[in-house]
């Protein structure tokens, strides 16, 4: 509607397109061109204020966030993502909060090359749907189910930096730069993603936290596995500011690293690729069979209640 | 998230996948078999309870109306849809609320061989964000820009309907089934859209109101017109319930109908095509060079008001 492309002229339209971009905002609907050779990828993520991002935070934070995530998840499927969507919903307009907001989303939309092509905007509590559409080679998708028995499990980066600096924030303290980096500027793992097509089995991206995602892959791929947190690197923030609880906040979630399992066959190529591109893994387990059922070390000890069941209680919406 | 996709695998997953649904709902994301030959067509738009319908109506309806208003503008468009995402914001988990909102929005997912791939849901204010994938025939697709001078204006079907049915509503009067219908079921022309591809020179949906949208279309186009309102059929319960305002309700918006331009030696083209396909439509006006401004006729007199500036006031989100 009118009022709605008009917000989203001002201050998220392109100046030029990319080829790809037949048609752009503006029309009744976005006229794409697709590579033929490929399939389409499509994940969609709603971010609502003071749930998934304080209400009071940086407004440039806000909008890199919001995509970040999506492209998490594009990462997550061995991905590229292309072209964007922005659904807004704002209490009020506020031109200084949308140009810093649209920096950050642009920020990150340009350094990966996605082009932003239509949503909408409406009034009421702030909300903030993004649609990323992206393209794999078919045979290169990085599904959930493909996990084997036998397989490595391995995850990129460092955990626990998010659910650090959320602590933090929870506790109205300082929140160091590189935990407050992981937790509202999260770097998609589109690389790591994309180097992995065609050689790991199955990947995941963490954003409920390692156990809780792992197990949403073993669920895909209906196998068991053993998973070692001793052996993840522990960033030195989370031993200084929370002594003893580094575990916990290594399955505290948001930290959009990449869960992925391979044939151990393939374990010096996907070393090599990584190393080239600078970037940081460590395997952390073992796919088992279901019988095995869902095994978790932590300080040296076999835990309690990880099963194949699942962890839904780390889900947003539950009943009652 | 692990409860968003338990409820959308409950409420909302197919039990079976058509061929060009490589991996739907339960992994990062949807993977989408695209067709060579044709160009993506994307549409997204958000309704919010109590803005764009009321919080209190049939969940079927909601739903049916939350995808029907994407439709539209696929149609507008001239594309088929084909897959869509679905983001809900939800007050709280009512599982009759969402069967019949499944009901509704799957009732009309399925008329058009739709297929849900992905979304998520969270706990807030009751919104609704779908996202529609289309495709369309590069040179059949139908955009806002094309208007040339000289070109005849029509619009399919009638116009008011929801109008006067949210009059009544506001009102807290009885509403005839025929305009609840068009209010709360919209029909999306897609029949006509795909019809009038590679004919038409422009077209646009009808959801702002005819005056509104068709303004858009001049200014995509960069031309003039004059719309004479008064050619356009009056549907009997307009004059019935609201004497006298037949044409400020026919500019009311929501009618989720199509305007069209087209030069005139494809009127009998067009004409037959509509016929055969039982769909009813009113030539309305003609294009005119931008010295001629937006000249509109209602009651046998020019109007003021109507300029090629715009018509912004009619937006959603305005500023201050």
């Amino acid at each position: 509607m009118t009022g709605e492309f008009q917000l989203i002229r001002e201050f998220f339209m392109a100046s030029e397109w990319p080829p790809h971009v037949l048609l752009g905002v503006g029309d009744d609907g976005a006229l794409l061109q697709t590579d033929a050779t490929q399939a389409l990828v499509v994940v969609t993520d709603t971010s609502l204020a003071n749930r998934h991002f304080p209400a009071a935070a940086n407004p440039f934070d806000i909008g890199y966030r919001a995509l970040a995530v999506n492209l998490s998840d594009i990462a997550a499927m061995g991905a590229r993502p292309k072209w964007m969507l922005l659904n807004l919903t704002l209490p009020d307009v506020d031109r200084n909060w949308l140009r810093s907001f649209s920096a950050g989303l642009h920020t990150l939309a340009k350094e990966h090359d996605v082009s932003l092509v239509g949503g909408d905007t409406t009034r009421g509590e702030l909300a903030i749907t993004i649609t990323v559409i992206g393209e794999v080679t078919k045979s290169n998708a990085l599904l959930r189910s493909g996990a084997r028995v036998g397989d490595q499990i391995a995850v990129t980066g460092e955990l626990g930096l998010a659910a650090a600096a959320l602590k933090l924030w929870r506790a109205q303290q300082a929140i160091p730069d590189e935990l407050h980096r992981a937790w509202l500027r999260p770097h998609a793992q589109l690389q790591a993603g994309q180097l992995l097509g065609g050689i790991a089995s199955a990947a995941i991206d963490i954003s409920d936290g390692l156990a809780a995602d792992l197990g949403h892959l073993l669920r895909a791929s209906d196998v068991g596995a053993h998973l070692d947190m001793d052996v993840l690197p522990v960033n030195p923030l989370l031993a200084e500011y929370f002594p003893g609880e580094e575990n916990k906040l290594m399955l505290g979630g948001d930290d959009y690293q990449l869960c992925f399992t391979f044939a151990a066959t393939h374990r010096e190529d996907i070393a090599r690729r990584l190393a080239e591109a600078g970037i940081g893994f460590s395997v952390c387990g073992e796919i088992r069979g279901t019988s095995a059922g869902y095994l978790v070390t932590m300080n040296g000890q076999l835990q309690d209640g990880f099963s194949l069941a699942g962890f839904d209680h780390f889900g947003e919406v539950n009943e009652g």
